[in-house]
């Protein structure tokens, strides 16, 4: 285990670094091929932020089991990234945000009209870059990914202030909008290495649970620490409506607190929802999201269980522990 | 040559007319998947309107040269219709439209950010479709479509007001927001029939003059007409300042006209983009612009000359009379 943010993933991405630098470049190389200054500036501001690269960290990493082309690995990292950084435009656009990792965020800056078409723009342009793998269960698997993220996206904002959504629901939710990309990112690495099925199937499912784990933990930050930490108040997903994991945990232990008895008969009163944070806050539910999280983290470890031991192994390893320690 | 439009209509679809309602059901299902009733309601008012399903009677002319699998004609029309609904639904929302084939839009009834969650899910179910066709040809293609279209909307955006643009950056733009999707209507239907490369290169070649001939139509129409009829104000288009052929003609044709002056030194006045919409719909530009319509018309019959004598060439030659004479 390593210490600091920076030092886990320096270590997470070690042993792919090289591969990540050309998945920066070839991002790079995208924005520069416009000829307009404002679309070349404007890939530019999207896509060089502070972001982790988690994703195509997962895809290279999910490769490095079997020999294989290094040039389709690459490639497919790099879908995998700008699929993110489309869907980030896109929710930037929809959720009115300014800021994205540490920017002025496109919407916010060219307008909403710019950020909805060059959101479209970068979600064609990843799966054309799919397209060169020339694998048609990985170009598939690529746009039933985006389908998920528009549903889960689409989900929430028509579950918002619903309290008779199930822990089910949330899950599913969860899936669509985050795991789901995960899940692609270690698949489509595993299957273009060419790794035997039951080796595409594990690795499928570490994604799944590290990104069911990832999201997790989001809801759960989202009620710890201060307004200054997080950048938006706390508790700002229940305040905007979104009922995630903790909440839920809340509701099923406390079904007669007076409070959420309001907000459950359809009350979307701010004073309510900010003592309901609060409550949350400072109960078990909390605890009990943790343990839920603890749960996945343990699954994809088990997932790993059946491959070789290789350091690509220990950084998957690592980045399972990153994701459920994070601090943000 | 057939007399009213919906004759006109029925003459062109004939020949496929079965495998068109065949799409039109499957689009229809695809609603009725949905649970939440939300979702299968959006997806039915996205895309049951009044259309004419030019683009998916493309698909399936283009493939009745030469036998095929009916079955993956069938869903690569329903693709390309998807495709331009998913591209309706975008735009509706960034040009905050609310009719669209006499219904209220996406974007009207729902708002703008589920009118761009569900613009997104509707692109990524169309690439899902294409890939039941198993043919990356035409995967990557559709891919490319999404990026053309997207790109094209960008630099109208951009090009808004700006009297330097030339009439070849009108026809790249008139190319990638609307050709495009015809080039591919075309092109997919051929290269899933089997046709030799010379006859999919000539169908896609037919495709892009339909499509540039629709699309100089729509500006020409714009400008004709009473407001009444157009449901929206005579020369809209340039009351925005989006420059269209017709004004680009006019303003060769008038350099130093004065009005024309004062816009390119940066005007936007109200007053005087109105005069110079009077004056270019009394002026010589709209034959010309007719002219070029023209052009492009002969070119499209010229593409089919070397087809076989059947039933679809018929129905092709008169779609292109169609779009060439339409006047709505």
């Amino acid at each position: 285990m390593v210490d600091t943010v920076d030092r886990r993933i320096q270590y997470i991405q070690e042993p792919v670094q090289e591969q990540l630098d050309q998945v920066v470049e070839r991002l790079r190389g995208l924005a520069s091929q416009h000829h307009a200054p404002s679309q070349s500036e404007l890939l530019e501001s999207a896509a060089f932020g502070a972001g982790k690269k988690l994703r195509p960290a997962l895809t290279l990493l999910a490769a490095s089991f079997y020999p294989c082309d290094p040039e389709n690995i690459v490639t497919m990292a790099t879908s995998v990234e700008l699929l993110h950084i489309a869907s980030l435009i896109h929710d930037d656009t929809v959720d009115r945000s300014s800021m994205r990792r540490g920017r002025a965020t496109v919407s916010s800056r060219w307008g909403g009209k710019v950020a909805v078409l060059l959101g479209d723009y970068v979600f064609a342009t990843s799966a054309t870059y799919v397209c060169d793998t020339g694998n048609v269960r990985v170009i598939r698997r690529f746009s039933e990914t985006i389908m998920d993220l528009a549903k889960g996206e689409l989900s929430e904002h028509f579950s918002t202030h619903d309290w008779n959504q199930t822990r089910e629901d949330y899950e599913l939710r969860t899936y669509n909008k985050t795991a789901s990309l995960f899940c692609t990112s270690t698949e489509s690495g595993a299957v273009l290495s060419g790794a035997p099925e039951e080796v595409c199937q594990a690795l499928k499912s570490y994604g799944y649970q590290v990104g069911m784990a990832f999201q997790i933990m989001d809801d759960i930050l989202d009620f710890q620490g201060t307004e200054e930490e997080l950048g938006k108040p706390v508790g700002n997903d229940l305040l905007q409506g979104t009922l995630t994991l903790p909440v839920l945990l809340f509701a099923e232990r406390h079904p007669d607190e007076l409070v959420l008895r309001r907000l459950k008969e359809g009350g979307t009163d701010v004073a309510d929802l900010q003592k309901a944070v609060e409550m949350i806050r400072n109960s078990a539910a909390i605890s009990d999201a943790l343990a839920v999280a603890d749960e996945y983290r343990s699954r994809a470890f088990e997932m790993l269980g059946g491959l070789e031991d290789h350091r690509a192994r220990r950084s998957l390893e690592e980045l399972t522990e990153y994701v459920t320690q994070r601090r943000s």
